[in-house]
């Protein structure tokens, strides 16, 4: 049974009040405290996730893991837009990222992609994140910390209009403002064959994006968006949530060709 | 520089002809055969992926990985209706499946959904997939074999109304027409705190699923639906696609509690 | 050019904060008080649309009419969930409703689709609307008297349990709780050959109404839904709106068949 | 009841077969032929809808009705992409289409529009459709003639560049490939206060288009598109059909303000 570590960012669930409380146990130090009681917050080192725990005034909750989803919606510290788990998923499985990949990111933004590739990459992979604003950078190492994964990311304070400074790297994503200005310079950076992704809001981001992708050698080139619609979970009368995300992204994605192809030429 | 293994699927690509031929080092052997001259298959292995290949009559294909995504769409063979990337993508994130995992699914399909486990949790984790019918199984494993995962993959020719043999799983996945006849199995095999994914393609479904999934101690029980828009890549005329998917499957997911709770008991 | 009659819904804009009033003038009398200063509402009749009103402080506003839309969605006074813009305007050509027709629906709600209904059937054509709820019928007439379209509404304050008084009419629609019990009366008021529309919030409900009307002789038996996603209006940087209506009803048409089909019998 | 009139389309459906066939009796003369027997056409005539007819082989067909949306789904012949249901019945409703109004429209393309148009405006009301190419204008009014419309339309063979003769018409639509050009025209024409609406299949026109309207004097300017989705009408099976369109068209709706505002000018 897994157990609380004491770097651990845990949920403490009360089943009563049916709230959540999310704690990072590196950071938050002493006692919990709620209307019900206190907890002392040591205390749930070593404690099996899945049990109970009480506060001294006798209430119980629950000790349950936080999966990097649960951070990335509840705990995640925002200081910008973030990459949400439904354009994450997809981007990290059409990017073919695995254990032991080495991926490139730039920006880094609050972390949240750069989470969900750390979360898949694993102990031995890597994330090179690129980020000119000093501030992102260490607000999302703050938000990689809490999940453990600090030690699979290398941030770069750089300006990636000088390029990376890897070769061969399993998969690149751009969530840039003007990605097209950095293509090459992924196209540089990316195995053969391995593929780019790119996250742009705007259709105008799009279009800039495409001309640029479509004079150099990729192929595979496609561009799409993913709805999320969720349900309301009452059986007897199941319908819709009333309103949803209309828009998150638009998602690019392409695969890098040799150069000597008729594709295009860098 | 990667290099192609014998056992390997590559995508051999006609950059002239824009046209892909995937194909199994392990399972064809001999002679490529195209009407622009023959590769003999031996010759790909140990070549660098991303370098060109020439047929005998001199005309070159390049030498690309396939990523599990192209393996699924394009080499995967399909008894069954499949879990598509969009949603197998977020299944593995929502169930927060990673490096070193033991993840229980069933049915096995055609193998989809347990490939994209099997290549999160990698090497040192573990898909046992539980299925009644011994030809999906059969098909399945060709699949993952195509994929190198089927070191990664135990299948149990087994009936799940007797329930699942292993405990304190990270992840517990369902594919089966009737899922509510199941989820006390489920719960029983997962780590508390853990999640419980589910994919049906009807509403009926839903209803029933959720009728269970709210009498036993589950919490964050959720049901959505995930919707891929592509678009034309003409950035002189970008829209989207004329056609798409209306609809995949529905997706529900819940977090196991502890059994002492007020949330339900098994 | 069209003139401000006395009965009018207008909206009196005011282009420099770009903002719009709503004001029934056989309603609003007397005075309208903006921090700009005052206008006499009186002075406003007999003015063509377009035409510029000062206040007495010297401040321009414009006269606009009032679309059937427009009123729907900012001056509609609302007792009930509505049936919006993008599913009226859809139900209403479904229906083939048009000038002239004779429409049935049930109940009145708070005069959204009635309205549709009314504006559609023009001065030689009737809405019945058949409402159990006293207060639901005050409210909606008062709404509809605000477009100018009471004359064309006759509401009947009844329980549809006992049926429809009227034949032959151009179309029926159903927008009530358990319209399966209904159907059969919908059935014996429609016009061979004409169509039935019905709105529902919940799949719950889509499947108690398929099972019914596959009994009746119905055919063309259609469910959809509409989804109305709009665009930010900013062309340097288009995209589509953060949020939408994820959901506002579902929609169920068929066509009725003479009895004797092998369609179902009555 | 309704009879059959001489210039009706109708639709003679088999009930055992569970077909349609869709007939104009002005156009079509003489005997309908299937393998079940011949009906004499004429013998249509004066026959109520929702009856019985039997073909010489005893074989009974029902005569029913062509909804103009039938018409458009079913029976239009067209020679381009036409606007769907989805899209007209908005736009119509949008742009407060009304019994007796005169709508100008350009280009008249198969005539969905048109006749969607046709269909509110009435006998009353005027449809006045722009069109450069003669042979679409030919066609339209081919569809027109069989829904029984043509007294209700005005086709105008003329390049929209030399603008639109008429002005305070009730509301203008442009489905052209390049409306910027002509937007100050649409404005001309429009009684003030009234509704402008556009469509365009891509986001470039949705850019250009935006760009123009945002120079001369509009308010209320919205971008938007309409997703239609079907469901399977199985009640034990309930769930959206496979596919769907992805596309049809981005609407763009304006509403004129008279000169000497600020929000642009001509």
């Amino acid at each position: 049974m897994a157990a609380v570590k004491e770097t651990d960012t845990v949920i403490l669930y009360d089943p009563e009040k049916e709230k959540k409380y999310f704690l990072n146990l590196s950071l938050s130090k002493g006692k919990f405290n709620t209307d019900r009681g206190e907890i002392e917050l040591e205390s749930l080192i070593g404690k099996p996730y899945g049990s109970f725990i009480e506060t001294h005034k006798g209430f119980k909750y629950i000790i349950l893991p936080c999966t990097v989803v649960d951070f990335i919606m509840h705990k995640l510290n925002r200081l910008t837009q973030i990459v949400y788990p439904k354009d994450a998923a997809f981007i990290a499985l059409k990017l073919n990222v695995k254990p032991g990949d080495t991926v490139i990111e730039s920006g880094i933004g609050s972390g949240a992609m750069t989470a969900v590739f750390a979360h898949i990459v694993g102990e031995n992979g890597k994330v090179i994140s690129y980020e000119k604003r000093e501030e992102f950078i260490k607000n999302a190492l703050s938000n990689l910390r809490k999940l453990g994964y600090e030690n699979r990311v290398i941030t770069k304070h750089k300006d990636i209009a000088e390029g990376f400074e890897e070769t061969e790297v399993d998969a690149v994503f751009l969530d840039v403002r003007e990605p097209w200005l950095y293509i090459h310079h992924a196209y540089k950076a990316l195995k053969t064959g391995n593929m780019l992704g790119i996250l742009v809001p705007t259709v105008n981001q799009i279009i800039e994006t495409l001309k640029k992708l479509q004079e150099l050698p990729f192929m595979d080139i496609e561009v799409c968006e993913i709805l999320l619609r969720k349900y309301k979970t009452v059986p007897e009368r199941l319908r819709p949530e009333d309103r949803m995300p209309a828009h998150t992204a638009f998602l690019i994605f392409a695969r890098k060709l040799p150069q000597e192809t008729e594709n295009g030429s860098l």
